[in-house]
């Protein structure tokens, strides 16, 4: 789970019993009386990591119902969050398809151990037990919710993919893309406890609280893609625990890049796409060489370009700040929030 | 659409209004802002042939009402048909990457046109819509059948690719694999009428009904997917539409290869044995020259083991057949449904 500095000891208390309840939801979800379908479950529960998804809607869920303990929200809470996460790692599986990505969380990715086709089912089989697990809710707009935001992250990876090698991708693009495919389940994980505490259909009073909330999400999604992304520029492999570089080889212009272009000279900018054309020309399958890489991070590092894309990922953290303490009434929780979300922008992993 | 030799008229006109109704639905469904989106769901679009999902549901819902207008079950029979294609839709595209297959319905397939990547997303965007216009009946009952199905075929893929290059593969296993990830989904559309029918959570007055339409439909697929994997070892290309051998390239065994092993003396037996490793040494990348296929299948064909496969599907039918007409009432779409379980076997592609 995600370290949260500065975390209320109650609140931190409580999150991590509530974590747990979704580590066993998770597992019990899944089970199936297959041996052969456990086994790659066992392997893609190692995949868990920082548990954000989970922890937004649970932290969220204290803010909104003013206990630590969530409450009568507590079941809904901890079964929403099992299923944002669950949702999450379906999209890693078939991300790692996407990205033909070995490593990720310093272990083999399942389609580097078992094929494509494997990965691209047992994806398939987390996305039909987050559907499953959520419909026994009872609740067919939450339901609905989670496949609307299902939708976006679709239509957000389709986007980026009909973008590949193209050099000319503009900033307005590459917001459109991240928005989709990550900031969009990121926001529901947010909204979802006001959706939670109210009947379905009925007239949400809460409407700003749960507007806002989701705005607080949407903000640090996209701030966090920034940073995912600069730290497959920037990173440090054994401290990401995933194969970097794999955006360039792959074609896919990140903010630093795209603002590079924007400013640098005419020769520079040539320069830049004659690399960038370098790197992608083998594709995930024959990656160029370190060099390659090395000289687009050290371009982009001595232009400014990363600080600046570094800078845009803070910027949206001080937005979603600021709207949270103007939405909801100070809590333990609510600072939690506010310190996860600061924590956002530093890490290195 | 299927034709249906022997269909009652009335029941024709009223299938060919509500089935126009579901291609409707499945294109409000997936209608994105992205042009990116609308092209490759165009492309997928392509694809519809047989409807014979949508059909089940639809002929059921006759059944079940006693009307071919579907009286009160017309809007949720509309849209649970509209769901059970996009889901079946979502595993043909998905199908293609663990197939490899470069050939469907006559067009080339996705993964073929725009890669792997796009592929798995594309059938993520359907899956996704799937759940998200089954949550639009506000029955979150029935989006938890929906998804229960969709679980079990995935169990049923994953136990294929379990067991591919399993020379040892026996009928039990076979029969296992096909009942789920074929057979549980055709099950489904037969009993969903009963299900909505009746209020969710409601007490099943016509629970032996649901049970016995849902063991029509499950016979039917089993027998549907055995002739579905005759047809790659002895079809036409041009007629079936499709690339065959494919199971052949995947080391995929199927009924007529298990029998053969099963009874042939040990020489055959080893002799099928070479054939089946050359087969699919090359994966389905390399496929081996076209004589293996034709001697795996001249080997299938003189010992009978093919008719004897046909044999098993055609037995299937007559079950599914018998028990409908035991359960329910003569009735021109319970007519229409017995001809249409005729026809699974029957069929050339």
């Amino acid at each position: 789970m995600l370290l949260i500095a500065g975390a209320d000891h109650e609140v931190g208390q409580s999150l991590g019993r509530l974590l747990q309840d979704v580590e066993a939801r998770f597992g019990a979800e899944l089970l199936s009386d297959l041996p052969c379908v456990n086994e790659l479950v066992g392997h893609v529960e190692r995949y868990r990591g920082k548990m954000l998804r989970p922890t937004l809607v649970l932290l969220s869920s204290m803010a909104v119902s003013g206990r630590t303990d969530l409450g009568d929200l507590r079941e809904s809470a901890v079964v929403t969050a099992t299923v944002c996460e669950m949702v999450h790692m379906a999209t890693l599986v078939h991300d790692d398809i996407l990205d033909g990505a070995a490593m990720r969380r310093r272990g083999a990715t399942v389609n580097q151990l078992r094929g494509n086709e494997t990965a691209v089912m047992l994806g398939d089989y987390l996305i039909s037990h987050a559907y499953h697990l959520c419909s026994s809710l009872g609740r067919a707009d939450i339901s609905r919710a989670i496949a609307r935001a299902t939708n976006t992250v679709c239509e957000g990876e389709l986007l980026q993919l009909s973008h590949r090698e193209d050099w000319s991708l503009d900033e307005r693009t590459y917001y459109e893309v991240i928005r989709r495919k990550t900031a969009s389940l990121v926001g529901l994980c947010c909204e979802l406890p006001t959706l939670l505490s109210h009947e379905p259909g009925a007239r949400n009073g809460d409407g700003r609280v749960g507007e806002a909330l989701f705005t607080f999400g949407e903000k640090l999604g996209i701030a966090f893609q920034i940073i995912d992304d600069l730290l497959d520029l920037s990173g440090d492999e054994g401290t990401v625990g995933k194969s970097l570089g794999r955006d360039l080889a792959k074609g896919k212009l990140t903010l630093p890049v795209i603002r590079y272009l924007d400013q640098a000279d005419g020769d520079s900018a040539e320069a830049m796409l004659a690399l960038l054309r370098e790197g992608a020309a083998g594709g995930e399958q024959h990656p160029a060489d370190d060099t390659v890489y090395a000289r687009v991070c050290d371009a982009l590092a001595s232009s400014g370009a990363l600080e600046q894309a570094r800078g845009q990922a803070e910027e949206l953290v001080a937005e979603a700040r600021t709207l949270l303490s103007d939405t909801l009434p100070d809590s333990p929780a609510r600072a939690t929030l506010l310190a996860m979300a600061e924590q956002v922008v530093v890490r290195r992993y």
